[in-house]
């Protein structure tokens, strides 16, 4: 089994071993694999992960101790908890203390002819959704949960800073609320690939946008804490969705003096996400921007470390 | 006209000038003011301030523009808003950008034998309130903000993280709301202060306690948003009460892992904190550990910056 694993040197394609499903547990044959920001950090030891790394997929069932998962395409949430702490018992398993993550921490991920998740982590596809829209199903989710967490709908003015990878998704989900977005980047090529009715700002032109009502900070970059800070309105809300190997250092007064809720989101609903992607509310295939096979698993790392690239695919041949 | 000046060169007792009281306007004389450690950070150049110091006070209307209040015993909201502008039209006039604030942007504040504010900021003291106690009523109502921004309540665990000047008063009315209230101070007597059912805990313990829904940050130091952070539970909520001249190095990571809401809490309403003191449910007059007449107002911002002590007061004579 041909896999992308994170060794202390780095990653590299090596065979790794397999085994039999256990109870309650799927193996997943790799369709298509994404790789994501975190991918890229966790490489530069963010985590101290070692492991198959990869968390953003589609594939098909291979096998499963409830035969009815056989066969069927799914996508797969990433954190495995252990459903008996008090965390998990008060609601919040992705949360829990003791939890495995696909491909970020105590468990192997996707990049991989071959992975496993244990079968309630399992949404299955609907057949109008393609594969290279369902591999961005996770991070969809993800940009579909600060929805859960702040109230944004017509009348708000969002500005989503950084349209990168993730940035892309979270405009989109955020325009579909009816709020006004703006989607902020420097680079034109990312700009131009937001759908109407996003407004495209570059990033210069920022100063001459009025303070938002929701900023949400994607930029993956330390310093972008502080430009978000100084975007949001007094009461506002900040949402982070950037984990940083590097600290931000951000202007805490701002935040006491101007009365701002800042909110780290992360793992979002995949029903809601699925929905989107079934309804065609939102289309990510736009932001694919590069294919690699597994065996060059390390190119694809290094092609979606590249400023210039959005999402790059990884197929299993 | 004496009062205490924040100059370039620091803090000093010099004679101001006074003038009639302009249309909605009054003039009061001031019966008590409390040093808070925002005017400490004020003289430590946080703000850029300099003019007379101080917004925590009770008075007599000496002269107003609408005689009704002459006589009477008042404390006064600090925030001086245009009331005009789309911030005050939205609701949010304690954030108006055109605003001056009492003692601390734009104002001259109440460290003088005599001081101005707009009618409108005014509040009556209820006459089973003390000028002691009354004299506490901007911080309270600060502390009382938090119940605005968070629900807490019975079955909420809240830690308070310093129980300095501030925090005192945030244990109180956190505890008054049913909420399981810990205390946490490096000082043995401020831990004694804390009333029951506030539990106090010792810092060095503060290790042993299981991590909390909210934790309130009073500390004053830069260093108390990390250890905060580690003490809120996943989806919990972090409320910052605390600006500082030298900025914190927060693990926002954490905050977008553990999914954790960083809330900024500043100004609060003023009838609710004179209820509570007018009921007897917070008893903030042994938090006074030092008395100076306004003379002696420099010795008095010394005094109040002994971490010994807590809430000291400064009256005319």
């Amino acid at each position: 089994l041909r896999a992308l694993v994170l060794e202390p040197g780095g990653p590299r394609v090596t065979s790794a071993h397999t085994r039999p499903v256990s109870d309650g547990e799927a193996l997943i044959r790799l369709v298509l694999g994404g790789v994501c920001a975190t991918d890229l950090e966790l490489i530069k030891g963010y985590m101290g992960f070692s492991g198959v790394l990869g968390h953003e997929c589609v594939g098909i069932v291979e096998d499963a101790s409830d035969a009815r998962w056989i066969g069927k395409r799914v996508v797969g949430e990433i954190n495995c908890p252990c459903r008996s702490c008090p965390t998990c018992l008060a609601g919040r398993p992705t949360h829990c203390p003791h939890r495995s993550v696909l491909g970020i921490q105590d468990r192997d991920g996707v990049f991989a002819e071959a992975f496993r998740l244990p079968l309630e982590n399992l949404h299955a596809v609907p057949d109008e959704v393609s594969d290279e829209a369902a591999v961005f199903t996770e991070p969809l989710a993800a940009a579909c949960r600060i929805t859960e967490q702040v109230q944004v709908g017509p009348g708000d003015r969002v500005i989503v800073l950084g349209v990168g990878r993730l940035g892309q998704l979270c405009a989109r989900v955020l325009a579909d609320t009816g709020a006004q977005v703006y989607g902020v980047a420097r680079s034109r090529a990312k700009l131009d690939l937001l759908p109407r009715p996003i407004t495209p700002v570059p990033a210069a032109d920022l100063a001459d946008l009025p303070r938002a009502d929701v900023v949400v900070e994607c930029t993956g970059a330390p310093g972008g804490l502080a430009v978000a800070t100084g975007m949001v309105r007094p009461r506002g809300t900040l949402v982070l969705k950037t984990t940083l190997s590097t600290p931000a250092s951000p202007d805490t007064n701002a935040w006491v003096i101007d009365e701002i809720s800042v909110i780290g989101s992360r793992c979002g609903p995949f029903d809601k996400a699925l929905g989107l992607l079934a309804s065609g509310a939102v289309d990510p295939t736009p932001l694919v921007t590069d294919r690699f096979s597994l065996e060059d698993g390390v190119a694809a790392l290094h092609s979606a470390g590249d400023s210039g690239n959005l999402k790059v695919l990884l197929s299993p041949e």
